[in-house]
């Protein structure tokens, strides 16, 4: 069965940087199946790259290889690893891109790369990510690559609070999709396990949604010609990777503007979930 | 043989949408071939999206499966519909991006999706129809996803009309490529049934061009220095899906500027081939 | 064995044309390897096209076929041509962007491409190139396609130059990457062998760099806080094909900038190497 590896970089599209990754790949084995997931990182953003492999490794199928080219050059700070989590592989820097993950699960395994030594001077830190992609993806063994560790370099993520009270959870923006709409880091489990059955409403700044849409277009009208009216209005609901997402229903970034420029959000902006007393059944506004 | 799906979406190629779209068909078959057309049409336009996916098809063997991911949420007003035309499939929302294909030609099958209620309500639209893709590519039958239908919801696209006395065509701006270049909905066929051998000139706004180019080249020059001279220079010819197509010889709206930004030509601009009486020739100008 | 096909244009990812190429190639056989290595080269810019795949080629394995689709239209002054060259066959234009390979070593193969004639008028000069490719990528042969000839058109491509008296190396900048930083085309073995063991420091305006990095983080610094001050500075190495190249440590040309505007260098701009007398062991600055 073919090997399935994935790129997640900040390379862009103009260079020849991910046609070289993808010639090496190939000159492997030419039956790995290269998908790219993204490689417009912004440049050096680790928690940026976090949000989107995150969001992206549940859809392939076991034993996928990761690869995540962010600010991967190995330091004296930052080591190349490689975590068998969930039965499928992820090599990067130990530079907090896998922290999220592993604040989630226990990895299955977790090794320090440790063949820089057998390289020539000119070999890239992605080069060193590919030899071990090439590795796994050829069924090889971690320990020819790696020694075994105990932990990720701790990094600070920012999560979704709750009030001492249970009164309401407190969480911020973390990514801007293509749409200009934002994600926060607050989950539909969260939500769940915090109303315990109450009510409850979104807000940030001066804003307040009383209504989770449970898609974009998840408005009551009568006909299309009114659903057309509902475009510019702000929701909120659960996206496919069950974050807590402010929309606006159909917005364009690139024209009238998005959540983003029109709703003044930006990464790291709070967003708050409030629940009601179980005794009031709706929202009062 | 292996089965070959397209991918056409407005979803861009930052986000973790594509990549997790790729996971999700490889995870039901690794040998399937995806093959992204874009995934930058803008967002939610359907027009665009629609010439995009008529340009593109033709290059494909029978039996592709193409997605278009482009406004496709499900709603009470547009159905998610799957049709067999020319030998392959097109699977999208009934919101107009397939109209186009059934003005010429009668759909071979069609069916409106039913299978939504079989899956959990975290399932999106875009989830419904890679299903129906992958069922598709496997060789699965129509019938067990979805039941016949008659038509396509009727969409007006702009259509190029023909004058009442046959002495022009009015056409418009449908598209602006890579290049700046606009191309409109009139088209070679179409010329040609009309001028019934007549010559014929391409005007919009005061400008008037009175030859076709073979391809963009197509200046009787001594030499390659004359050529680069003619850098520039506004010219008319049909693009390689027959489309009557206004370009700027080697323009670059990244710095000059193109077609599009030089001429002011944008989406509708009003584009019209003149025909001339029998006895003329040549174009008088 | 599976044949491997490269893609290098100008075409952007927005039009249909890069699906329709694929779509064409898979046409032909849909166990082809489709590679893309960049369609973002700035339009019609053969320098740049020249750069990406000159950077790309060695990652791919002996008989990938490359195929180069920028100012690719046949005229009377810009043949089709197609070169065997350390084992990878290259289809292009013979517009100077393959001069660049021919400067380094002589073709083992170099053929006009001659079946024009056998297709309509409405056959691309983009077709022409992926018959040839999916001809040479089934294991066909040259003379099918066309004749042997002697040598590519001579174009003059800004070579870096040595002082007369072994002072200096004089270059220059040839591309900027998605970090801004600029490339010359000043290599490494140039510098190795002008230098003959001589130190060195490299200039342009009035910045002088009397340090080469092994990679970009390549900093003498005790911890991760102290190495995060060294962001923004401005740092020379020789890239991963071996150019010297100008970089700004994390700049992001998104935000504050990069090599290219932060320091004023664009494509062209001068870049020197200035040799130290034998006897002067260390930069004085």
């Amino acid at each position: 069965m073919n090997a399935i590896i994935t790129l997640t970089t900040d390379f862009g599209h103009k260079d020849h940087y991910v046609g070289a990754v993808k010639g090496r790949l190939l000159s492997e084995n030419r039956d790995f199946i290269i998908v790219d997931i993204s490689h417009d990182i912004d440049l050096f953003n680790v928690q940026e790259a976090s949000y989107v492999i995150e969001s992206a490794y549940a859809n392939f199928p076991k034993g996928t290889v990761h690869v995540i080219g962010v600010d991967c050059e190995k330091t004296a700070f930052n080591r190349h690893v490689v975590m068998l989590w969930q039965d499928q592989y992820f090599i990067a820097a130990d530079n907090g891109v896998l922290s999220f993950l592993t604040h989630k699960y226990q990895p299955e395994k977790l090794y320090e790369i440790n063949i820089h030594h057998r390289y020539d001077e000119d070999t890239s830190a992605m080069d060193i990510l590919l030899i071990v992609a090439s590795h796994l993806a050829k069924g090889g063994n971690l320990d020819v690559i790696g020694r075994p560790i105990k932990a990720l370099k701790e990094i600070i993520v920012p999560q979704a609070n709750v009030a001492a009270d249970n009164s309401a959870l407190y969480g911020q923006v973390i990514y801007t999709d293509n749409y200009g709409n934002c994600i926060t880091n607050i989950t539909k489990n969260q939500v769940r396990d915090v109303a315990k059955g109450r009510d409850f409403y979104v807000s940030f700044g001066t804003k307040k949604i009383g209504r989770i849409h449970k898609n974009y277009s998840d408005f009551e009208v009568e006909n299309e010609e009114v659903l057309k009216t509902r475009e510019g209005n702000v929701l909120a609901l659960f996206n496919s990777t069950q974050h807590l997402e402010i929309a606006i229903y159909k917005a364009n970034p690139k024209t009238i503007g998005g959540a983003k420029s029109l709703l003044g959000l930006t990464q790291g902006s709070a967003v708050r979930v409030t629940f009601f007393e179980p005794l009031k059944k709706e929202p009062q506004f």
